[in-house]
């Protein structure tokens, strides 16, 4: 996408928030503020950044002067910091890890054609890698990022039914160019403002990866991402002779890792095979290999999916000739990969309802699922859902069935569904 | 080396840092401090991470608890803050870039060799990678870190002969073990502190880097570690058909992207190509090709070295056939590589000199260069020499003479030399 990284810095003076209203409005109640430093009182508190708008704008007001400069696309891998009073491991944490893309563009159309192709690489990573099928659409005004004219997101289903929002792309439109007056001369000789986005995925996606495929033994992680994707465990006790076992798992890690599969091997005498099953488990390492004497005797091993539970998620007598088992390996690697994301859909599909009314929104939030139907309800029918059901209103989905219907809580012709449900 | 990538909390209770003396005395003058967090004022102030040994040994102390969970070694990449009174672009900033490894052993001749092991490998980075040549060494007790046994170091030599600090791995001991009580139980049956090590190296390299390298036009980038290390640009100008031109410079570029060389096709129309050789000389990119129209017709292009300025710098007439175009490439690249670290290593050699006595110190030391001597001072002794010749005990070099001679300062009887330089 012609994006560079970057980086900025953390601590961003108070006053630069203050700059955009709404931005101001939105993180005040969120901020931890740096008062000292290097043992004396500051002047004015610096802001231990919660997002970067405000000091990206600071720069770009300096580096784009031309038509020549845009589009100027960054990007930065940081960490950022929101106090929130119920914090969730990875869900929810006062300080998260993420990127953060910047763009600025000659016009609104440009910027609202990277807004939404960003959405949709969240999309496609979210689907293809993480095996976590989400719900791409638009965000309700009132749900949107303090400062953008409109937010995209995707949202992910968990495994209690609850909605997470895994990722956003923000349309700026000129809010922020105007507040830092971030202005370029076009190719007509006219002073113009830039039109931009921001979009970013944290290490929340950790937690919905967890709370997507995550089962009573531990991690499922999807091998498309697993850092490790096959551990090899010998099967050896201490007071027997290991040399030939060991020997023959390391054949086996090696042959997978020429191979490309990222393959650990944890020939370790000080824990018994049990621990290791479970602790293989536990981190959601997608493929065990087992190997044993009597294996060997075979020239054969053990292959275990991690995402079938018991005997039926073995297959015994794997020959350990090169072609044979890397052939088998990379095929359950694939196999994992898809049952994953094929079980997520369908745990999604069969828990989204349309609804016709309020009443069936109730009834359908009260029972823990995901309610659909056509919306054209103003900010405060958003919170009257809220107050009275606990759910709020996830998106507009891109994928619309197209035509009108009535609003399920006002009546009025409505053009759009919207999904609205609890989430985290 | 075994060790896995962790991410720890950046805010660190002030009380966590003042368990281990030296290492608060040493960081508090430094120390930012959030003291308001969601609109509050909090009870504990925090510090904004300087380095991380406190809130690593709060989580090693509970997750190591045998000496089956030994060796235990990770690392971070993250910011880290310190509060410094004068500032300099990479060099001394209040917020760097850095990875900080932090390991514990059983023992401390293990915690001694991955000390060494990993000041051993920031060396090589620093020759073969960054072409940077280092003076690897052990730093005094006055100039290890605060709460280290000992710190090993590597000092590079910029252009202006001033010593930087590129890199440094601290032998800890037992002190941080027995501030948080990390211990664990033995094979014996014993309950022991662990010994561990810590170690890093920041954007400060990205300083020396452009101190080591860099020429009055701008960066030049080792092509190993060098972003883009060939651009290519088309000489065409806006009123001639450029058709023809722009797909033979992308041909260029594609044949070389093939043979995984990373290149940029600037291709352009808004800027000349004048303009585009500053910007791409300032930027430091190793290797240039120019291809214009007169080219094409010998099917040749024009290759361009950075390190070596003008026309001495350029070979005419390369073929665009793709072996021979690749052949020559990647044969400018790596001469680059090796000329640039020959004339960093060249100049450092010149600029250090042998003294025998305090007169010729600072004789050495007021011309600029760098003086090595047999020294078995005090840490009164150096402060001396600091306060009377701004020049500082830079370290001990692993390789030394041999034998031993009569202290420069002291006259008394020394076992190792060392280098003092002015530093940054």
């Amino acid at each position: 996408m012609g994006v560079e990284n970057a980086y900025f810095p953390q601590l961003i003076p108070m006053s630069f928030l203050t700059k955009e209203a709404e931005h101001v409005e939105g993180f005040a109640p969120e901020l931890a503020l740096v008062t000292q430093g290097g043992a004396k009182e500051l002047d004015e508190p610096l802001v231990v950044r919660p997002t970067s708008e405000t000091i990206v704008n600071h720069m770009f007001s300096q580096w784009i002067q031309s038509y020549r400069d845009l589009p100027l696309r960054i990007n930065q891998w940081c960490n950022v910091h929101r106090w929130e009073m119920r914090t969730r491991p990875f869900i929810r944490t006062l300080e998260f890890l993420w990127q953060e893309g910047h763009t600025a563009h000659a016009t609104a159309e440009e910027a609202e054609a990277q807004t939404v192709r960003v959405l949709r690489l969240y999309e496609s990573f979210a689907r293809d890698v993480a095996a976590m099928p989400v719900v791409a659409g638009r965000k309700s005004a009132r749900e949107s990022f303090a400062g953008a004219n409109c937010t995209y997101t995707i949202e992910a289903m968990m495994q209690d039914r609850r909605a997470l929002q895994a990722g956003t792309s923000h349309n700026l439109g000129d809010n922020f160019a105007r507040a830092f007056k971030t202005q370029y001369l076009g190719e007509d000789g006219e002073r113009k403002y830039v039109h931009q986005s921001s979009w970013g995925v944290s290490t929340r996606l950790v937690g919905g990866i967890i709370m997507t495929h995550g089962d009573d033994s531990g991690l499922r992680l999807p091998p498309r991402m697993s850092p490790t994707q096959v551990v090899v465990v010998p099967i050896v006790k201490k007071d027997m002779d290991v040399e030939a076992v060991l020997a023959a798992a390391k054949g086996v890690a090696e042959t997978l890792q020429r191979a490309g599969v990222r393959t650990l091997l944890d020939d370790s005498l000080d824990r018994t095979p049990g621990w290791k099953f479970n602790n293989y488990e536990l981190k959601g390492v997608p493929v065990r290999i087992e190997i044993g004497p009597k294996d060997i005797e075979k020239n054969a091993c053990v292959v275990a999916r991690r995402d079938v539970v018991g005997k039926e998620g073995k297959t015994f007598g794997v020959s350990l000739e090169e072609g044979a088992l890397v052939t088998h390996v990379e095929g359950v690697l694939a196999e994992i990969q898809e049952s994953l994301l094929a079980e997520a859909t369908r745990f999604r599909d069969e828990n989204i309802v349309d609804v016709q009314s309020y009443d069936e929104l109730k009834e359908v939030v009260a029972s823990g699922r995901w309610a659909r139907g056509w919306w054209c309800g103003s900010d405060e029918d958003e919170v009257r859902v809220k107050d009275e059901t606990q759910a709020t209103l996830r998106c507009f989905p891109f994928d619309q069935p197209g035509g009108g219907g009535a609003c399920l809580l006002t009546g009025k012709p409505a053009d759009e569904v919207a999904l609205f449900a609890k989430a985290y």
